[in-house]
């Protein structure tokens, strides 16, 4: 096998680019928070010199986009592009998009209030995703003007379900059995003994990407359903 | 007028406690980021030598539980108590509860990640508050197992939209109009022509504190709506 074959000499170094500089950036950022960091430190870690990297970024808010663009570039369009070739219904667009926008920020929590925020002009890949969901929406007889309700209202819902993904399935327990939380109590209880339940008749299969908190999916399903269901009362027909 | 007037020497200083620190941290925090909040610099804040600030907190988590004990105790639980005796819709004490969750965590986006996993149990505020939720939905008639799941999807959608309000309205403007972005430009355009209609008739009062981004109304109304149904579905009758 060749597989772990070197040639001689030093190993070839990527060239420097957009891509690079995406993906290293995204390290940079979860390794040690956005506030650190910096287009020195940056350079550092590429291996280059600042002034090289200035040939290929413009400043910190670039590289936020970049790695915006980096994260979106991750999420399946694939059902929404079966969705335009009319090889799919909408309700299965919807859930493989949003299961797998969910997965993807799942794992970059602390990125999203800034990602919920950047505007997508300058991103092409995050451009891209938007422009086939809108079209794929549209071609499942979604009125024009209700399609950014619909997805603005899915982001709203993913972003907050990624955050929950990374929470501890402990949560919600309370440390005594005070009369103050005598109610959460009693359904965060019931809660536990349904769950069971509702995993042995789970229809779909669960991505481990998603399952840092297992708890987590049954509300996600919960949401998912309703606004897949309100969506589907928006068909023209 | 005897409003203004002062006792001689110096003001009474505000006796060190739980509440005094849980705001001067939230401040710093907002001022400064999670990053930079410390207990040197907290008690530097608080005008006190950090031995004290010891005195009344363990660390900088038990510091981030009394922040979001601070945040969650400014959401309305009022329609919840209606809704208890019997005064309220379902419905309308859902509404209310989302409408101030939202505004509350609008104001401080960059700690919705954190006290998105930030267990509940040594915060008596957030127990209350869950405690109420809890026992108002219950009182409408939700079996106690479905409960969890309805808390959680509202608040993985109130987390998201809350970070919406902040967006800037021009978020999904398009910077020029090519083919890779057409669909996208056709519903953002159908969406803004729609949006004066949607207020004409807007039915509930729009609280200043939500409306950074006006946009973000149609999509929060459109996915709180979709909560609320599925919700009401769930109801015993």
């Amino acid at each position: 096998m060749d597989h772990q074959k070197r040639r001689a000499g030093r190993p070839a170094k990527p060239v420097l680019g957009r891509a690079i500089i995406a993906q290293q950036a995204l390290g940079l950022v979860v390794a040690d928070g956005l506030d650190q960091l910096t287009m020195t430190q940056l350079a550092k870690k590429l291996g280059v010199a600042v002034s090289a990297l200035y040939n290929h970024v413009e400043n910190k808010a670039d590289v936020v986009l970049l790695i915006q663009d980096e994260l979106v570039s991750q999420v399946s369009v694939e059902g929404m592009l079966k969705l335009i070739a009319h090889q799919t219904t909408l309700q299965d667009a919807l859930t493989d998009w949003a299961r797998s926008y969910r997965a993807v920020f799942a794992e970059y929590p602390s990125l999203i209030p800034l990602i919920a925020v950047t505007p997508v002009s300058d991103a092409p890949q995050t451009l891209r995703m938007y422009n086939v969901v809108a079209q794929a929406v549209i071609s499942a007889g979604i009125p024009d003007e209700h399609v950014m309700r619909v997805i603005i209202a899915f982001e709203s819902f993913l972003f907050g379900s990624a955050m929950d993904v990374n929470a501890p399935p402990t949560i919600f327990d309370t440390a005594d059995s005070s009369m103050e939380s005598a109610w959460l109590q009693r359904v965060v209880s019931a809660s536990m003994t349904q769950q069971q339940g509702d995993f042995e008749d789970a229809s779909h299969p669960k991505d481990p990407a998603e399952m840092h908190n297992s708890y987590a999916e049954v509300p996600f399903r919960f949401g998912l359903e309703a606004l897949i269901q309100q969506t589907l009362a928006l068909v023209e027909s």
